[in-house]
């Protein structure tokens, strides 16, 4: 079944009418700590049908995602005897959205879910194409599940309670989606890097790849072929948001994709053809998208959690990419030097003192 | 996916050459402490490609189907980098089969699996149909999925390694299937009670048994309706099996759906007309055959865990009834004082003293 996703300022309006309308024996809603505070009473001025429904709060932040919240979701939802009609509402970012779905769809073998995506990374991402998942040994999403929510209410107004640093994390994966599906519009934004998407509209941005990554995960809902070109960037980007995990100053899901998304140019352009000129364009304007973040580690911290990559076969790591803007090109299986370069690359563009 | 079932004392031969056809980049094998010693060597000796594939044990009994395990098969899994080509070969009964079947659905968002069910129950019942799950909080399978097995093995021999109380417990779910599908092998089957199965051909019961579960399940994979008549017995029986759980002597699965079909036989007779004189042909059938169970509790132990049946939609505790031999009725939703009536008519039945 594929999600209803509706998109705008009035999209929340919609959502007592869907629960009138499916009949749910009962209702859940699933927080963080912060989007408790700053995103709940905004949902529930406008749905108010979900004011009496039982709130269950997990911390904000990565550390969140992991099997302790997975019981302390499970347990409100069998003591409060959740059966397969009822629904669980997720409000909140990726993290969120992704334990949150998990949840639900292994509860009694799968209950309803709805998200409301509450940052700008998961309106674009998380929220969109049923992958959920949880952490595990430090690993992302290790566990996990491809389910569909009944729907997805994308309501830019709390793009407002976001930071700078979490709203550029968003732009990473606009950026992706871009370069993916449109040459045209790839290049006239690294025409101007300086500019960051200052002159695009956000809810074009949005609607654009709400869009795109709807039509590809609909197409390949289990990730069989096409769905992989979403991976772009997320084989070093996920190893690097890994890593950092363990340190005092963890990356953003969006700032590790925008290095990993760097790295992955240079083998797209060794390995697939990408033009030099592009990659370069490309990478100024993340690294002017990003000029806030700094990389401090040796290649060889990346190579476990590149090694325990959810897309590697046969020991070998796989790497989704393109041949140019606009052209994915497939998986590509580069050799452990490869692999190093551009490691190397990446840090060479990302250790340097952030500009001011 | 429909999942290829082989049954026969040959049926092992076909394993290797699955697994070199399908080319898995790596197979892992899952037992617990009895079919390790009892029935891995003999899978060995006919698949040899598993001999050097890596073991994980867990603790044998229904205590073992819980998230510390489920955590040891993932610990392993990712430690040796099991990736989506890998494959995990589950042998053992109904527990092995339920929580290496959730463990492969789960990690890395799903890998290929096998069932080679080693009891008579997992063969008819827990092998065939892709439901996976773990307990938790004491709830049976609370946590779980759908997801299909690449194979299914049954290899009738490890039957020899079953004790007669073990053999037993499969012989209800293979009646359960009986009396869903086929009247007159019904009416045969009771009208001489004493004999219980003893003139069957055990391999034309299993057959029996597997094609009826796969063909319901196929037509129905996530329960939206036809599957539920397989439910029939399993209310009063998860119950009865759940609560047992925290005595001394826990039911086995098919002993508790005995009792379970004892009361849900009264419930059909009571709401979907199913006749008396086949009722008590079945329950003389039933208690002559598990007349080795004695239950002692009183009525209000049960509601706790019948209200926490998945089944379950709005409060109500869901039933999946008869209306006679060979028809199923649907879900029916008895208030309280029925259901309280039909479990002081199991306790009649199965309270009295053992016969020897």
């Amino acid at each position: 079944m594929e999600a209803y996703v509706a998109i705008g300022n009035d999209s929340l309006l919609a959502l007592n009418q869907l629960i009138s309308e499916k009949k749910y024996s009962s209702v859940f809603i699933l927080v963080d700590s912060n989007t408790r505070q700053f995103c709940l009473p905004l949902v529930q001025r406008q749905a108010d049908l979900l004011i009496s429904a039982p709130v269950i709060e997990i911390p904000a932040g990565e550390g969140g995602k992991g099997l302790a919240n997975l019981e302390k979701i499970i347990t409100v939802l069998l003591k409060k005897n959740a059966d397969r009609q009822s629904l669980l509402v997720n409000v909140g970012g990726g993290m969120v959205c992704d334990i949150g779905g998990f949840s639900a769809s292994v509860f009694k073998r799968g209950i309803n879910f709805i998200h409301i995506p509450t940052t700008l990374l998961a309106m674009v991402d998380a929220a969109i194409g049923g992958k959920t998942g949880i952490n595990y040994l430090e690993k992302k999403n290790v566990i996990g599940t491809y389910a569909e929510p009944d729907a997805v209410f994308v309501y830019p107004h709390f793009l407002n309670t976001l930071s700078a640093r979490e709203l550029k994390s968003g732009y990473a994966e606009i950026f992706k989606h871009i370069l993916l599906s449109d040459s045209k519009w790839f290049h006239s934004l690294v025409g101007n890097p300086l500019n960051g998407f200052g002159e695009s509209d956000l809810f074009d941005l949005i609607r654009h790849s709400v869009h795109f990554k709807k039509s590809i995960t609909t197409e390949d809902f289990r990730e069989n072929g096409l769905r992989k070109i979403l991976n772009f960037g997320h084989t070093l980007g996920h190893a690097l948001e890994s890593h950092s995990m363990r340190g005092v100053r963890p990356l953003r899901h969006g700032e590790a994709i925008a290095a990993g998304m760097t790295g992955e140019l240079f083998l797209s352009h060794k390995l697939a053809g990408f033009p030099q000129e592009d990659m370069y364009a490309a990478i100024v304007f993340l690294r002017n998208l990003f000029n806030h973040i700094q990389l401090k580690f040796v290649p060889d911290d990346l190579f476990p959690y590149l090694h325990a990559d959810k897309k590697n076969s046969n020991e070998k790591i796989a790497f989704s990419l393109l041949s140019s803007p606009g052209h994915p090109a497939g998986v590509f299986y580069p050799s452990h030097d490869q692999v190093l370069e551009s490691i190397n690359f990446l840090l060479l563009e990302f250790s340097s003192a952030p500009v001011q």
